[in-house]
């Protein structure tokens, strides 16, 4: 099959690959119908994270399935679904504790940015759409894949509550799901960080009652200003490095909890201010499985439209530039059609 | 009037110091019944934290009310209370939202082992027994002051639950009254780490189910063995250090989060364990006033009896030797008789 690969930093190719086949009698194999770029994805391709030259790249995707293992019952070729980037067994007891992220029987895409993926623990894994979706709800499908669980899972960990104030930091297609699960979640305060225009614009569609487009001191001025010099209720971050932290735990008010989803990259978190302060910290990857069915059900009643955070999309062919595009600031999300 | 003093390392006096005075209209000043020496003390004791030769030290009492502010008006001379470590006007947003430690007029009482200790906020911080408690429970009543808040602060900030699994790191006066409370919430299993027979004792005493004497690695596998290899619900860090921090969140379940009262010395975060597992962190120095009111019911009442962490009592003028006492772990916690 046609797939993406990594090569070394800044090196996107489209190469074939062989067909992912069913290895396990829980696996399934997935045609992919639409996939998409991952903030995360942007790591090993600036040099950040290490990478086997070759390797397929992608974990984000939803499509029809194409075969199925021995062992799982509930799915079948035909049907559409939307595949977790985290697999899970959804039985052990980290899952049935909402640790899906942790599962005992743990897997990854692997192959999303490409024609065809294998999910493994595919029976606790996938959730079906109930037939294909409309042209103009499936990228808000898609995003329930990663993205908008992320973002969700954020805004659970910082213990986003009705009637309080939450604060995003990082504008990036996480940050803006942040704002939005903020919102469902009854913020009535929303700030989201933000100092790109187009993506303000789309914090502000999504529920954002303030935009601080200041960083550093100038930011955590100014929200301590919003919050009346007292701090945030709950704070989302999105990012993952020290300064985003820093700031996250400066603008986060005495006895709250910052929600982390970025992947830490040379991160040392503030412990004496966590401790002098009472500041928590919770979240980390998503147990994205956990919150699929909620989501998906928003989704399809339109009641949110997370698909919005794909500005561009592109053919399989054209990936290489999603990531130029996506490196470059020059888009917040592309959404690859294989 | 005379008070315990640090003059360096190892290095405790009795001095003649001024008494303390009302300073400001929000003070209290207490005649000392009872003291205590703190774990936290032997920080600077050790050289560990720099010191002002010749500052008293001690931060926990009960007293008598000798003299109030003219903005205090629930209290009066005569009146018995118990001081928080920490001093709060219990009306700031932080202590209206349960995070008194971070008060807007935070204090702390400086001259506990001594005869008499100036309180600040007196108002919002001191809480009155209602008559001189009886001898026998004078002990429990001073653990109000701190140890038995932060105890429970950890028990609390690591979300122990009725019928979950609860462990706890360290084996001090904190450790054992982070057993109690979490036994008072409901913990099925409770793990104390402790290799102090002692020790071990009271933790059985005050709820534990298991006592895991080994640590490091042993440590860590005895208790994924007690939890069936899942880990706990709920780990309560009570020491501080780099090891005992590695150590919980080893054996916290995903998911779940650890509760640390322990003042961090030389510790970096796991955050990538934290964040791949979503094992969360809370806690922090006590918001002692918010737990005092019900933790006072639970002593007088005779459902609680935090005064065992006390093994030993000396009168002030020994106090030298109750820090050696607990320096070298001859004694868990030492009462200070002024």
């Amino acid at each position: 099959m046609r797939a993406t690969t990594i090569h070394g930093t800044r090196d996107i190719r489209v190469s074939e690959v062989p067909d992912p086949t069913i290895e396990e009698p829980t696996d399934a194999v997935v045609r992919v119908v639409a996939g998409c770029i991952c903030g995360s994805d942007l790591w090993p391709y600036r040099g950040d994270n290490p990478v086997t030259p070759g390797d397929t790249i992608g974990h984000e995707c939803v499509g029809i399935v194409e075969e199925v293992g021995p062992e799982v019952r509930s799915f079948r070729s035909g049907d559409f679904v939307v595949v977790p980037f985290d697999h899970c067994d959804n039985t052990c007891p980290h899952c049935l504790a909402g640790a899906q992220n942790a599962c005992t029987n743990i897997g990854y895409t692997s192959s999303g940015q490409a024609e065809y993926a294998r999910v493994t623990q595919a029976e606790g894994s996938l959730v079906k759409t109930g037939g294909v979706p409309d042209a103009d709800l499936l990228p808000s499908v898609l995003t329930i894949s990663d993205v908008m669980p992320t973002g969700w899972h954020a805004a659970v960990s910082a213990g986003v509550r009705e009637g309080g104030t939450a604060v995003v930091v990082g504008d990036g297609a996480v940050g803006l799901c942040g704002v939005l699960a903020a919102r469902v979640l009854g913020a009535e305060t929303i700030v989201a960080m933000s100092r790109h225009e187009p993506r303000q614009e789309i914090a502000r569609a999504f529920g954002a009652t303030h935009v601080v487009a200041e960083r550093g001191k100038e930011g955590v001025a100014a929200v301590l200003d919003i919050t009346g010099g007292v701090g945030a209720d709950a704070v989302l971050e999105c990012v993952g490095t020290n300064q985003s932290i820093d700031t996250a735990f400066r603008i986060a008010r005495p006895g709250s909890r910052v929600g982390f989803v970025g992947a830490p990259h040379g991160v040392e978190l503030p412990v004496r201010r966590m401790f002098t302060h009472n500041i928590g910290l919770a979240g980390g990857m998503a147990p994205t499985r956990r919150y699929m069915p909620e989501l998906l059900a928003l989704v399809l009643d339109g009641t949110i439209e997370p698909g919005r955070v794909f500005d561009a999309t592109m053919g399989l062919d054209d990936v290489a530039e999603g990531y130029r595009a996506m490196d470059e600031r020059r888009a917040i999300k592309v959404l690859i059609e294989p």
